[in-house]
């Protein structure tokens, strides 16, 4: 299938020389699709037999990548929220099994085609925001069983929806209450029957693990990630969003593909970030409905030329935002990132974050999967919210929303 | 015209008995409306001559009413935003004609049907979110002759999407380069010959002051106010958003419907919200945009039994948020406000905060203005963003949005 994108207003992040805000629009350019993977880029390719399509002069950017997101689950916390801000005491909350136990409890009881139904939702609502390619985590089931299940449920999303999905074993989110005050032997069930099951049947690209002072400590992360390399899978960690503990650094130094939140990572966790090109992924989202207060070290993370990436984080209790154009406002107005980084965070870093070669650029040999969207710059995605900017998302090379007119 | 709507899972907000979040949902209500008004609600009406509208049992909420935005302008700031971002300093960018001087040069150059197919699509994603009543000020014109194309272009999008549209002058809401340093000079000419003529064409139903350090004195604000009264206009203020300066006491004192803003409002301006039945509009959306630390007193207006409106204030320099339940979350978020009183600062309270006293509520004797929504829990709507749960909105009781079964 030979196909040719015309009237793109291009974003080329890789331009030598850019406007003042740092990339150049190239308007009236083109994009040749061979086999759903970009063969060409530019202003006058030849058209011979390839099918036409008019992208109107709309902004082209890469497919948005969703990086880092919990969006399987069943259960509401709505009520909890409420509760909260009626006063009710936290420890009241988590007696009557509130918190991410509740979670734990309403996914237990779905089942694999409950929790794809209760997942639908949420992920068009991302795909509306322009995200073509999404990542689920695991980390709800902590059993086995349950765990494979929400696995499952993730790829079948993807036979669902027109998204890409990739997915990631949590299973070292929370110490599940058959384990309680057993953190260790958790984390041997997680390494000794958790992984090998999950490597041997294929369910997930990475393992990630929640490294914090309320959840997993710094040698359990350790044994975890070794674990899982040793089972030919990536790693990534939740790192240093509540305190610091050294373990974005440890996650780079056994080369993880991202850390994620990162708010208390210091220099030595910055410098090792840069030197193993480990991606911090950051996590506005959680960051303001957590009210937190330390902001990830941006200037330092710039300095030592760290890539970031941008994420929803989208779950039930700490960041129930299904968009990423809000997160980039976010991380904009909360941490200071320009829209050049924000529209980086959502395609390149956030493509690297996963391992993905082939996504997050518009260029020869990348994947065709772009996002179009009616705004006259990239720095209005970061700016605007509310008005639904998307006119269409192309995964592959085929349109998939929307009437665009075909040329031929 | 008598239809009657079966089904409806009501959010009562003046049951004596509720549930602990303050309300009582009521499954299996009907409303009953005749010409655009409701004439009963309960659980057992007859249904005889009626045409009947089955909701599903989705929640049905009064329709929400965003009671302060600025939704009518030409221009762009993203640019600006971006600029911000990228470190170029502020005087920088106001020597370039940024800032809200852009905004008003822009408007100035763009005839009354520019300006209502600009609002159009930010109107529609109000609407998207469960609009049916919007509040639309002026303020980017500053002259008469372009404040009232703003006030114009505003009935204007009346006409032309199913919204009800309230219109506020806002000819002080900056001194415009034409009247640099002489704000008396500029007063007076609001006073003299824009307030009359808005008074006579009958463009407003209100008029407001920006009442700041940065741009109107209390003095000038009285005298504005005293205007308005003497030609029978209802007045409001954007008072003590950046300091104290006394505009929310003198706003109340004067039978303001609403002060607006608020972050530093004191004791004895609460007490005169309280004593004048005044409305203390929240406007997260800007608290957020600029990072303010100084929230609103939401326990002192509490005490003093102050009603609460929410508001998105969508304005191009510090709101570009077209989105009444993010605004909800983050009055939530930000403000500590409870999802029951969002849900009345965007209903009941809201419709306060315009003077509207036929809408705001389901009950007999209002407008048949409702939003119907596919969640569990009033709870969701303050919660959750991006998920869009919208089902329809029903205006002077007409299903405006999708395909509702009438069941004769
Ligand atoms: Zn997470
Ligand atoms: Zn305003």
């Amino acid at each position: 299938m030979k196909r040719i994108f015309i009237n793109c207003k291009l974003v080329d992040m890789h331009a030598d020389v850019t406007d003042s805000a740092g990339y150049q629009v190239k308007e009236n350019s083109m994009i040749e699709v061979v086999n759903g993977v970009v063969h060409a880029v530019g202003t006058d390719l030849k058209i011979s037999d390839h099918d036409v399509v008019d992208l109107n002069h709309h902004l082209v950017t890469p497919g948005f990548i969703d990086c880092h997101t919990h969006l399987v689950f069943a259960g509401n916390r709505a009520n909890e929220f409420e509760q909260r801000l009626n006063g009710v005491p936290y420890q009241t909350i988590a007696q009557q099994g509130g918190g991410i136990l509740s979670t734990v409890n309403a996914t237990r009881h779905a089942d694999e085609s409950t929790l794809i139904d209760l997942a639908i939702p949420r992920a068009k609502a991302l795909m509306r925001d322009g995200v073509t390619t999404i990542e689920i985590k695991s980390g709800y089931g902590l059993t086995l069983e349950d765990e494979l299940k929400m696995l499952r449920a993730a790829k079948g999303l993807e036979r669902t929806l027109p998204i890409n999905v990739k997915t990631t074993f949590l299973g070292a989110h929370a110490v599940p209450p058959e384990f309680k005050h057993r953190a260790d032997d958790y984390i041997a069930y997680v390494c000794d029957e958790m992984i090998p099951a999950v490597a041997s049947e294929k369910l997930a690209d990475a393992v990630d693990i929640f490294c914090e002072s309320i959840a997993f400590s710094l040698p359990q992360t350790q044994h975890v990630f070794e674990c899982a390399l040793q089972h030919g899978l990536n790693i990534k960690g939740h790192t240093e969003q509540l305190c610091h503990m050294g373990g974005s650094e440890l996650a780079a130094r056994m080369g993880a593909l991202s850390v994620d939140h990162i708010e208390y990572i210091d220099l030595d966790g910055v410098k090792a970030l840069a030197k193993h090109g480990t991606v911090a992924t950051l996590l506005p989202g959680a960051f303001y409905f957590l009210r937190e207060t330390q902001a990830p070290p941006i200037s330092l993370l710039r300095e030592h030329g760290v890539p970031m990436a941008v994420s929803t984080d989208f779950n039930p209790g700490t960041s129930p935002f299904a968009s990423l154009t809000m997160m980039m406002n976010m991380a904009s107005t909360l941490f200071g990132l320009t829209p050049k980084e924000n529209l980086y965070g959502v395609t390149k870093h956030a493509a690297m974050a996963l391992g993905l070669q082939q996504k997050g650029q518009i260029a020869a040999g990348f994947d065709a999967d772009f996002s179009v969207w009616d705004v006259d710059s990239p720095a209005a995605l970061s700016y605007q919210l509310g008005l639904s900017p998307l006119v269409t998302r192309i995964l592959n090379g085929n349109v998939i929303e929307g009437g665009l007119p075909h040329a031929n």
